[in-house]
């Protein structure tokens, strides 16, 4: 066994923590870039972000160019505004795409070129930083990507309809303020797909080949809190315990990426978001009980773990009894929580099938590679016909 | 609910990892003040680590002044010459002194006076580090401390009987390379004592008024892995499953008290070594099932939840049942991998009691308000006669 704990992201939780954003962001300057998810303008958070980072003494410049599956047109658009601004920070306040966009502006404002250069893509001449970003500053306002405990940002390429991840230590935020009232206006559509977002992480994390010590208590912590809190979030949206402890979920299953990585149910959401603009939780709950079917006997064991802990009534079955049970489970509980969606019903055609797979082939390796089963490219096909 | 997730370390962590200290060494440079257990002069440890080190250009100059308990003078000493040489970095090789050393001298290289003069003590004018040491690489050979965790630095300082410690983010380690194989030779008593050590943290933490989620999630699964690999790891010292498992025990007992601290135990543990020069580990379990004992019920569900990890039998008996078991369940533990150990077997007398509380009072109030229960001065007294 050989693994690596690398965490460098100071992680403030709690109900109120927003408002420490002031003394959290000055000490790393006097003005940042701020990138705003577009749906705040002008709400109480932003006026409140605004206020206490101002008492502070930092300025913050709104950049409210946020687009659901970030492109790369806007985000080199921003990062060309660092470039030519005189910034010390970033602070990224929203949901995934948000915080996305502001982790590839940041960490462009100190490298050349252009964001896709710096994604993940088989065969493509990658661009790997060369110094650090600027610092980073995260504010989730969903619980779901994790992205504030992550060094991924992932990013859209609409002219090419792909969408792939920058991976890089570098882009970890320095820190990130994730404060569960802040999630308490989610929508329960909003609430439940991004919570199957964040399941899904400490999931893949836990079943991928490379899952570890550390990455798989961190998981399994993460589904805990899931199991416990996602109908009551998605039913009942200002129960602050059920918000809290997806937060937690939420911050837990990306600890778990940044160590193991995900799988397959990645493999093929992201393309699919690339391909259809479908939102990235949908994407994952579209196939995730189909991936777990078709993966079923070899991850048995884990997956069990995980069926117990969603369905403690299977407490005394047999391993392999628990384990065939998932697939099951997840629909039941997707369906439950309103998330009971189909790579069709966001748009995919039947003739698109062949050139999405070759898309899952070339772009999303890394996560093939960390799936318990080998997926070869007629599998991938397959789990695709599965999921329409 | 609000708390803080900090952990600025890298942890390489596997058998053989010990191999790759030249590649990690040289991000931080090409000097090395290297701290080395006198124990590991001349050893095969200490030549393959320099080895690696001078293949990767790192030249590492030894310095093995180091002692159990470190004192001010030594410490003080080596600060010295790192500050009178050119080096990059320290490297720290050993048990939890040698690591401290380091810890120490890496941060008075760059900050003047002292090391005494930075450690906590309630009512003294404390030091704090103006800026950050040289970075510190530290590689454990016993698993107990968690040094290799935490963001503190236990100084002994003779000429007074006390034992302080320097607490501060700038203590921690840049990266710490957990190499179980490096732990193989430990001894039985020291297997044993050093193990107690590593439980302590994990318990006074998961116990700690300071407890939170991510704390308590590294606390628990560190007490799992104590609980079904130390009589093991001391009966067959070779045995690399229940070593690798006590590493990982004692690292994740350095997490969880890296973000909440310990309690009673350590405050009346570290002061005796102070007065006596007692094995740290030995203080820990002289006092352990003593302050369990006077703390119930306070801390009645968390006793439970321990109790039963380290005896599952108890499953089905209630909270306070299986609380009510934790001090016994302890000392037949110690009893049975020989760490069935006195105050007064280390040599504390009657008439130094008093003065001996005195320290606990005066420097130990971190650990005091971290525990469930408030301990008066004359608590602190008799649990001191409790353990004589």
């Amino acid at each position: 066994m050989r693994f690596k704990v690398n965490f460098p992201v100071e992680i403030f939780f709690g109900e109120g923590e927003a408002d420490h954003i002031g003394e959290i962001a000055k000490k790393y300057g006097k003005t940042a870039f701020a990138v705003i998810d577009p749906f705040l303008k002008g709400s109480a958070v932003e006026e409140r972000v605004e206020r206490k980072l101002t008492e502070a003494g930092v300025e913050a410049v709104p950049f409210y160019e946020v687009v659901p599956n970030p492109t790369v047109e806007l985000i080199d658009k921003g990062a060309e505004m660092v470039r030519n601004g005189n910034y010390d920070m970033v602070i990224a306040i929203g949901g995934g795409s948000s915080i996305d966009t502001g982790k590839a502006i940041a960490l462009l404002a100190t490298n050349e070129g252009s964001c896709w250069e710096y994604t993940e893509r088989l065969g493509a001449n990658v661009v790997r930083p060369k110094v650090k970003g600027l610092p980073l500053i995260s504010v989730p306002t969903t619980a779901g990507t994790g992205s504030e405990a992550t060094p991924y940002a992932v990013i859209n390429n609409p002219a090419i309809h792909q969408k792939c991840t920058i991976v890089s230590p570098m882009v970890f935020p320095v820190a990130s303020i994730v404060d569960p009232e802040l999630m308490m206006t989610m929508p329960p559509a909003l609430t439940a797909l991004t919570g199957v977002d964040a399941f899904s992480h400490a999931f893949e994390s836990y079943i991928n080949v490379n899952a570890h010590p550390f990455s798989e208590m961190v998981a399994l912590e993460s589904i805990k809190r899931f199991a416990g809190n996602i109908v009551e979030a998605v039913k009942n949206g200002s129960d602050i315990k059920a918000r809290r402890e997806m937060a937690l979920a939420c911050t837990f299953g990306g600890m778990a990426i940044a160590h193991a990585g995900t799988t397959v149910p990645h493999a093929l959401g992201q393309p699919l978001s690339g391909l259809t603009n479908a939102p990235h939780g949908g994407t994952i709950a579209a196939c995730l009980p189909e991936v777990v079917e078709w993966t079923l006997p070899v991850a048995a064991e884990k997956f069990a773990v995980v069926a117990e802990i969603l369905d403690p009534s299977l407490k005394t079955e047999s391993v392999n009894q628990k384990a065939s049970r998932l697939p099951l489970i997840l629909e039941n509980l997707f369906k439950e929580i309103g998330a009971d969606v189909t790579f069709g019903g966001y748009g995919l055609k039947e003739d698109e099938i062949e050139g999405f797979a070759d898309t899952v082939y070339t772009s999303f390796q890394l996560d093939l590679k960390g799936h318990p089963k080998v997926a070869t490219r007629e599998d991938i096909i397959y789990l695709i016909r599965q999921c329409m």
